[in-house]
């Protein structure tokens, strides 16, 4: 059995990662960590948990890490407190995977740029594997440090890799939608007050959202080439689930049938990717509570671009659930370990 | 493995008995029906089960359910199908856990009364197992024929379980809610179309729902003595969960800490009933995907009353859940297998 | 034109009413308040009002008010402030409509007992008016000073008057449920939080709520002698609404026939109140926006009761449309001024 | 006073004409039809509309249509039912607001194309005015046939109007999205079913919406030369809503002040177009209920991009309210006019 510690396990990313860890069959949870509720049972925390476990809350401390875990998910997603804590955790034998930004980006500077402060552990960013196995799955299978991707990262370079790795991408812009949680469960605003987000629907972070340059430098390593992305993501009144729409414009033009064997054979075999075809569509509702990507992808001769649907639950695949996937490629356990479960449906 | 068919595959209570089935340790799934559907693969028609399943929608046929199944999930719910093919099934041999209300209600008369039509089969009612475990498991264990109870009936008895056999109650008055899949998938009307529904609350049913026979038949029987209740159900803009608030008149005073000890001690050991105290009141969100039932009761001095709430997935301890582990006491399978998982939270 | 102030604006019952005002035809907003957002434009704090209003959120002055203001609508909710400030707008020869409890309670005590601070204008709680027109109008009629009623308290009451004035009511157990916009603007907390409240319903309160007091007060008013009531609220995943469920207990059998007679004679004439038979239920949503409340009363034989629902707008009907009727009241305008629109549907 | 018909007044196109109508100083709404329910009370079939109205649901006549009314809106949106009826209410008399697409269509093989059935009134296609009064008041104004727009047209040409106008837009991308209300009242599917639409996001209509062509002949008239648009919208879990985000291309660099600057002084004196600067950016939470159209045009430099962000409700803006705006022109009223209310917030 894998012995794999939660930091910051009342949050919903944590939460998620507790309840997909606690039915994997390879794994025991042995360390749950919050400073919030510290002390308290988790279950009395989260309510759900209620029969189906007896994990603490306890403090984190790096001592308890090294003891007890032989992985550790770092589901605090405050930008710079990962880059403190994984280069220890490594030294101490313990892999990691990191659920906030701090090792997602190659170069320091763009890092420095974008969250505000200096990278202090920039000589593990070219071992830190950017976990979206399905694009990435040799630099992640056995890595010590794995770079969670972010929500819509992972649900927009899903969509584009075979369109980018196929070199027909000339210009990508990229509306996406998120439900509320990915706004987490410690940040309690006005801006997520029930009756602020119900029955309304909103872009934010039009002039720069903190995804694009993680966006970008997966495009651009997809692509072999530099590219850009306009990119407007938004808040709909729903719990769960992101939908992204990419509308690419392509190098030559590209009939429906080419697209459909173009995504088809890149994710043939691919156990949590399903390319929808023959008019069907992605929702997110399908997805809700699994691991899976839904992506559809639509020739749209009338404007000579492709336009490319994906769905994933924002916090599975886009979060916990990625993050159990790629634990399972660095410990050499069955890639769908403890993600073989239909999503919610309805 | 055990093999089991569920009929009635593509309706709601059908797709969650689908989805618990799909993980469950002892089964196997071995003959999905739809009607509507015939011919189609079951994750075209439920996108949520793309990568999951290969099963296909038949046409419902008895021979094919008693060659292929040990037992058969009656998941279609229309009133008097059920009494018409059960029969047939016990006769070939197959186990039956009927999601219909055709087996709840021990006397005829009264489910012609509420059904509008006369029983065919009413030589099976006594051996039909009213199927709630936690208060009849004895006769679930075994038997040939479950009758899986309603969603209100299970979240109310499940609530006043304790304060009917302790004969406290003297007037039981019961305010229910429930989400909307409640009223299934191929009921299509404007009642539930979405904006008929979304951010609207109504009660249903004020003058005599079909739940009510069947919840004051169980509480009758658990206090040894007849007893009726005042009964509204409301409609929630949700999609899943039951909350029933009871209000329950007590015929000596039971101040909190009794009723505390009252439900800790009547579900000690109970794996899908969790009892809340200490000021914690159970909610819908809380259970939503998981068989558990939360449950709290607050002492009211103030009117001389027990309020008991009690909070359910009307789909899975409601419906597929509860019919899941009745078909595990049935053959003798653990009780909780393939129902061990947490709820999805948020 | 009656000039009137609204003494926190920018709380959501303070938005109510500057919208029912903007369009009452003999009202002019002559003073909008807000600490919070004091300065700023009110059409950049609630861009709702973009292009409807020039008015600013100011700091609030008991000078500015008496200069500027015919009445003024406390809609500051925090229990304690309006019994300092009304008697000095009294004072200052200004009206008041207060949304707090402060001046609900005849009794100090009770106040002092669930407020937990001493009532520091206790002679002004004769003056008072408990403002339910269809209930009390001739005591607000010209009055100085009007409590706004709770929201409960108003669906509760509106719909039990017609069996409490007829003698007909023995036991009186209410469930009601709120939608999420209850909670107000200005407490933001994980409580309220979107992905905790959406897909969720859950009571609160159960020990005893703030408006139990009001309600067992207006309910001995109406009766002539003591009552109390058993009664859960309950939160329910949408913004606005509140659906109230009474069950009554009768002191002799009424039938159906007589019930509607009941009801319709009590409320005839009634502008705001809609009773509703034939099977005919109420629903939120039918009232959203609308200063309405739809009551049916049904009679339940099986159990010897009447079971009366009634739903409102809490921010309406329950807030700021019914303090926009008591103004009318006051300053001898015609009652429906301003709230002649239907609701929004849907 | 106008006396003003509405036809089809229980669809939610209906509905809402009727609620903007009942308030219009200078309207007295004389005729309401629905062939559903003919002869009933409009406030039954419509309980939002209890104590507001005494119409009654009638047959449609063009008769009575012509007899009883100055102007009618044709609220019933199946295609070819208005550029039947539509000629002959000219004929005798009576002005039209056509909801449908009937007239909107400069080009009857276009029409044919799309809706597949041949134009029967072309003659009338030029005489028809596409009523958008922000881009095209001198045409609607005095006209006796406005086509009212669709409601994503009318949100993506506002936002784009500046733009094209200024020869700015090179290449336009749009992502749209919409409440569940855009679908109507009387087309009840599976889609729209609550547990099916519920806490899921998904696109339709990709490989072409019947709005493109639409979209494509105002861009084209606002441009002056030949346009077209890659266009995909979105269904929401939400009633109200369209919020439309448009990637344009520019062709040449724009800067953020140039941007506030050309969409300030475009819509300068609108009473119902707000143009938010300074980051603020429009959500449909605060255009619900209300004729208003919020707009934010954000410069992407890093693209080479404008952002344009418009929020409207679909109902009103995009539906009744603009209907109200229409005949206000058509009749020589004041263009507000029974349009000067806020929007429901929250």
């Amino acid at each position: 059995m894998v012995r794999v510690g939660v930091v910051g396990a009342t949050g919903y990313g944590g939460v998620e990662s507790v309840r997909l860890l606690l039915r994997h069959p390879q794994v025991q949870i042995t360390y749950t960590t919050s400073e919030t509720y510290r002390g308290q049972k988790l279950d009395e925390v989260i309510p759900a948990f209620r029969g189906c476990t007896d994990l603490v809350c306890e403090a984190f401390s790096l001592e308890e890490a090294a003891r007890r875990c032989d992985v550790v998910f770092l589901a605090r997603t405050d930008a710079g407190w990962s880059m403190e804590v994984a280069p220890k955790l490594l030294e101490l034998g313990v892999r990691v995977v990191d659920f906030s930004a701090d090792f997602r980006l190659r170069d320091p500077a763009v890092y420095a740029k974008w969250y505000r402060k200096d990278h202090t552990a920039p000589h593990l960013l070219d071992e830190a594997a950017y976990g979206i196995p399905e694009l990435w799955r040799d630099a992640i299978r056995g890595s010590r440090l794995v770079a969670n991707p972010g929500c819509y990262p992972t649900s927009v370079l899903l969509g584009l890799a075979p369109l980018l790795g196929a070199g027909l991408a000339r210009d990508v812009v990229v509306s996406a939608s998120s439900g509320v949680s990915g706004a987490g469960r410690s940040k309690i605003t006005l801006d997520y007050h029930f009756p602020e987000v119900n029955e309304s629907m909103r872009p934010y972070g039009v002039q720069g959202h903190r995804h694009r340059p993680e966006m970008e430098q997966g495009m651009s390593l997809l692509a072999g080439r530099d590219l850009r992305i306009a990119f407007v993501p938004h808040l709909v009144p729903m719990t769960r689930g992101i939908l992204s729409t990419a509308f690419v414009s392509l190098t030559r033009p590209v009939d429906q049938d080419e697209l459909d064997g173009l995504y088809q054979s890149f994710y043939n075999g691919e156990r949590f990717v399903q390319v929808l075809t023959s008019g069907r569509l992605p929702e997110t509702g399908s997805v809700c509570g699994s691991n899976n990507c839904h992506i559809a992808a639509v020739a749209d001769a009338h404007t000579g671009r492709a336009v490319v649907m994906s769905a994933i639950d924002n916090l599975v695949k886009g979060m916990a659930g990625q993050a159990v996937q790629n634990m399972n490629l660095m410990m050499g356990l069955p890639e769908e370990s403890g993600l073989d479960q239909p999503g919610l449906y309805p």
